[in-house]
């Protein structure tokens, strides 16, 4: 049974996997090159090094999934205005602003397969031009003039700065219980997919319960997103996804999978995720033996499983809208979020 | 000549220079503690750690400068209402975020004369607690409701981060010309005194040209400190200002009275700036030099005589206010920012 489960990966060819993303994009082809030219016209200043380093960035192969977010959602709604494309640009803004930020705190040297840009412009400048991306983000909003888009995601922006701290304070911690890990990626990812989704209903000028759909739509799907992407830095095809296999582990990062290889394993079992978690005393073999255990317990499947079932509530929460191309796309892609990589 | 303008910082006693601080607080006193009690309620958070850097940096001994030009700006402007305690503390909150992320990217050990935030709780929790107080900061502007105050505050953001890259661009560059050098200062100090003065009047609902004076008293006031401080670094009673004389010196970084020294100074001299600036080459007695270099050339005194300038610009924007014990206090603050700490 965990054999089989640790197959769920490969229930699906690969091409649909990838259709998904692609469906979305097309769907919204025209208004996503219009927040591309958008985000890199507005990222430019008199200081030269800040376009240079916004663009190393930006230019480094995003999916840029969260824009497509609102875009796809504001159009499910009827909207048919060109606000949308100015509010996915102030969504992606955020987003590289906590890229930035993130790789500056993991002191990571990769990025979607690219040196970070920390490893290239050094910790001083990807922490300054994150901050002018955050603050041109605001101007974006303001230029906009909704103050409920500019309350969405300036709670959202908190709420992710909160769940980074929360993750800091739980990393090399492997007594952190599951539903204090859920809230660490509530914050740290899915604050911003719920408020990427929403602000395309506040957008539309829909009703309290469609804005509240579209969030729940964007919470599961983010909750969804990180789990997949905290299995595949233990299970990717490192090629494909552009980072490199065992970055949490070798930061000693508790995520799902360790939380629940630790919780089913024996005694010597929690000694070694002690010593190579919580001691952060690593050995060449080790992270070898962690996906063995991992793999003795089950715990990607499992991690997996609970990224399914919110994906399943992602999908879940469209149900009230009527069945629409967008509609569609939206859903498809939360199978694309729990399966890409692999 | 040089010897007197080097007593220049000797002209008033020391007394009227914390009187006029003091003045400018006991003016806003009321305001100011609510100021501060709503400062401490809204850096509150679930995730513990937050408030516990918030607080190290707040309760670090602040002068509560900028908020305070709010607080008398909007009172010099007739307001009467309330709001102007909470955008007070919105222009705190983006100040301290910017000092946070500062320590970070200056490496330093010390803040008022007390450890540091990130050499206490380290450069990853400086970042995230950083980003957190801005992001709170805009929450709070939009319970607020005022896009005009958005508007102002968000770009003084992106114009905050943009002098501090410039800073860093220029860093170590010996080159670096008195406008640029004036343009980093624009931005990464005068840029949130002008805007903490014109939210003064935005909020008390003047015209634009109101708005305009005291944006450009803030400006002018803001680049009168900064080029004080740079005098300080090199000048200040070490104790009474809390910081260690000589950090811009073993940073490498080229302020005004460096780049006085370097232009007045000949060939071997310039081979000095040269090296320990630009090489970053400092032994044991380099700093005692540079400061000799500096008084043969009157470096400081010409600082403090441009400081000099930009005040009286500063006090000569607020004339088209009626006298008033604001508009009074305004302009002596000028004098306690260019002769604090001396």
């Amino acid at each position: 049974m965990r054999a089989a489960a640790e197959r769920t990966t490969e229930e699906r060819p690969a091409a649909s996997r990838d259709d998904a993303l692609e469906a979305l994009a097309d769907l919204v082809r025209d208004d996503l090159e219009a927040c591309n030219r958008l985000i890199v016209a507005r990222m430019q200043s008199p200081v030269e090094l800040i376009p240079r380093v916004a663009a190393h960035i930006v230019a480094a192969g995003g999916k840029r999934l969260r824009p497509m977010l609102t875009l796809a959602a504001a159009r499910l709604c009827g909207y048919r205005g060109e606000r949308h494309v100015k509010l996915a640009a102030c969504v992606e803004f955020i987003h590289t602003a906590t890229l930035l930020h993130d790789d500056v705190v993991d002191e990571s040297a990769l990025r979607r397969g690219l040196a970070s840009a920390n490893a290239v412009f050094g910790n001083k400048a990807s922490v300054l031009v994150g901050d002018f991306l955050f603050s041109r983000s605001f101007e974006l909003m303001v230029e906009d003039g909704a103050l409920p888009v500019l309350a969405i995601l300036s709670r959202a922006s908190a709420t992710i700065a909160e769940g980074e701290v929360l993750q800091l304070v739980t990393q090399n911690d492997i007594a952190t219980t599951e539903a204090r890990y859920l809230e660490v990626i509530r914050g740290k990812t899915a604050a911003l997919f719920a408020a990427a989704a929403r602000i395309g209903a506040v957008v539309a000028g829909r009703d309290a319960a469609d804005e509240a759909a579209l969030e729940a739509f964007g919470m599961n799907l983010g909750l969804a997103f990180q789990l997949a992407d905290d299995v595949l830095d233990y299970d990717a095809d490192q090629a494909k996804l552009g980072k490199t296999i065992g970055d949490d582990f070798r930061e000693g990062k508790v995520t799902l999978p360790v939380l629940l290889a630790f919780a089913a394993g024996d005694e010597s079992e929690r000694a070694f995720w002690r010593r190579t978690i919580e001691d952060h005393e690593q050995g060449a073999n080790d992270l070898g033996t962690a996906l063995a255990l991992m793999r003795r317990h089950g715990a990607l499947a499992e991690t997996l499983r609970r990224a399914g079932a919110f994906g399943a509530a992602a999908k879940a929460a469209l149900e009230r809208f009527a069945a629409s191309p967008e509609r569609q796309a939206l859903m498809d892609v939360v199978d694309f979020a729990i399966r890409r990589g692999r």
